[in-house]
């Protein structure tokens, strides 16, 4: 079975939701944390990393890149999860919504504008000294859009995210590693980061939202304020560890949803401990058992080898399309022959 | 009766509508007209009507100015009907949604981006060349957001429209006068500008299409691909001649869309003619009777001798607010304390 859950309601509430009733918002933001040598593999160099969700956006919305001639990249040369995602929800129906959980460059498709900027690196300051207008921005987004309809799916575009998301799950006195888009984790790296936040500002005598303003993303801010207005709608989380540690947070914020976790098999066998850990109830886990090895190309062969593993909602996008097609076959040739036409 | 329409089961319809379920789009643009000394009065001088929509939408998602300290004003200092529209949308519990038409600078609230620029001036240069894609991110828009809701309002905030408008309907063989935020219609400039646009391109050979973007701006491009999309949602145009022009586009172009108009008397009386002629049918037409003769504010007063008449949707709010609560009083009382609060 591509597409595995002990849940088996679940899967038949999704297949059973007609497409159109369905939106998948893709939150994108930036931190300056990408920008640190070796951190993130979300695009060819670190300061390019801050891009990545402006070209992700062009992607899932219109299917090719208008700010820049290229597709996200990793230094390897392996193109962005954007394009799977792109490639499985095409012709499903399924309605797409960028969001601006901050933008460095404005992309060329229509998205909702917050206009909330970068993400700060915390072992220098505080990453988002505006959470409060990112968490109501995204209250308003969820009562408005989202509310509207039976099923919401919650992606993310942020390069950077599986740091910012280990720095949040240590001030929750959580040690726990995070994924990596790069095939060997920088566990060094993010535990390095975290003794120089440390340093900056003790995180013992912080509230839970504090936490998040000093130490998180905006990407987590918005998706939050999402879930709170979605009291009455089921939410799942398309994404890997950063996906998982929101999810933890809005059971730890007490948020009344009704909420799952849709993430590849690459994510579950990297960090099981850490997912299972972070989703608690493995009713709430949807595993997508993805391979391109009878992929033509060798950029998504490389899938198969731990790079990338997640981002721009892949393995849900993947799930979506399997649950509802049936036809895995036609999936693989959809994301070959769009891997394609970006070569 | 504040509220007259011979029709009274859209009357019932509004009225029975939960609020929730029915949703104000604000459409804003710019266009180098309202750069023509002049035109337009939505704003205390030429060059400062191109904030004009950004500073409305932060009125009407915020109740307050944040780009500038003051709210739009005419030049005699009478402040921007999106006042009025928002205080009769307060507490009514409608959705509200800002979307870029077109905005010179961007909102400090939530809003849809476009990124479409501002509409260029017909005399010079082809008014829209990104007709099809402001076309385009309108019918997305209409999808996406307004057919997930059981009646849509649609308002517009553009400094210039009515000139647009003008330049529009003339390109379409219909020599109509539209109204004016001035007491006194620059009527003659408006003609003026028309022989300088026949100067730059014939509009005999021109497709619909091709008229409105040459002449027109980008709100009406917007907001007939919003309507192209809600075949299943009754639309009420909330405005004055500028939405008559945009309802009768519609009806042109052949959409199936059940739409209706809602503007002030304060229009109506000024424009009839051109209202009846371009709604044609009087079932679809909706007339807000207002008057702040009561009002402590002489601003306020100012709208009862002819002055703005109408826009940011401000007919349709109060016509929506009264049928929905039955206390005018306590709209008025609002209005007044809104408009308190930025003097």
């Amino acid at each position: 079975m591509p597409v595995r859950s002990s849940n088996s309601k679940i899967l038949s509430l999704i297949r059973e939701t007609p497409p159109d009733d369905i939106i998948f918002n893709l939150i994108c933001g930036t931190t300056d944390i990408s920008r640190i040598e070796g951190i993130s593999a979300a695009g060819s160099n670190p300061e390019i990393t801050l891009l990545t969700p402006t070209l992700d956006s062009e992607i899932i919305s219109e299917g090719r890149c208008i700010s820049m001639p290229i597709p996200p990249m990793t230094p390897e040369g392996i193109p962005t999860p954007a394009l799977i995602s792109r490639a499985a929800l095409t012709s499903l129906g399924v309605s797409t919504v960028i969001v601006d959980a901050g933008f460095r460059e404005m992309p060329k498709v229509p998205f909702l504008h917050s206009g909330i900027g970068t993400s700060g690196n915390p072992s220098r300051e505080t990453a988002l000294p505006e959470y409060r207008i990112a968490f109501e921005t995204g209250r308003y987004i969820g009562r408005t859009l989202g509310s509207r309809y039976d099923l919401v799916a919650l992606g993310e575009s942020i390069p950077g995210g599986t740091t910012t998301s280990y720095l949040t799950l240590r001030s929750l006195g959580m040690d726990l590693p995070t994924s990596s888009s790069l095939p060997s984790d920088p566990g060094n790296m993010k535990e390095e980061l975290w003794k120089r936040v440390q340093n900056r500002v003790n995180p013992d005598s912080l509230s839970l939202q504090q936490k998040i303003m000093e130490f998180g993303d905006y990407t987590q801010a918005m998706a939050l304020g999402m879930m709170e207005s979605l009291k009455d709608t089921p939410v799942i989380l398309f994404g890997g560890t950063q996906m998982a540690t929101i999810f933890r947070i809005s059971d730890m914020m007490g948020q009344n949803v009704e909420k799952y976790l849709s993430t590849t098999s690459w994510v579950y066998s990297h960090r099981k401990e850490t997912i299972d850990a972070l989703v608690q109830d493995p009713e709430r886990l949807i595993i997508s058992e993805m391979t391109f090895g009878g992929s033509k190309h060798k950029g998504l062969r490389m899938y198969d080898l731990g790079h990338v593993r997640e981002g721009a909602g892949m393995g849900g996008s993947f799930m979506l399309a399997s649950l509802k097609t049936g036809n895995d076959q036609a999936i693989y040739s959809e994301i070959d022959r769009l891997y394609g036409s970006f070569m």
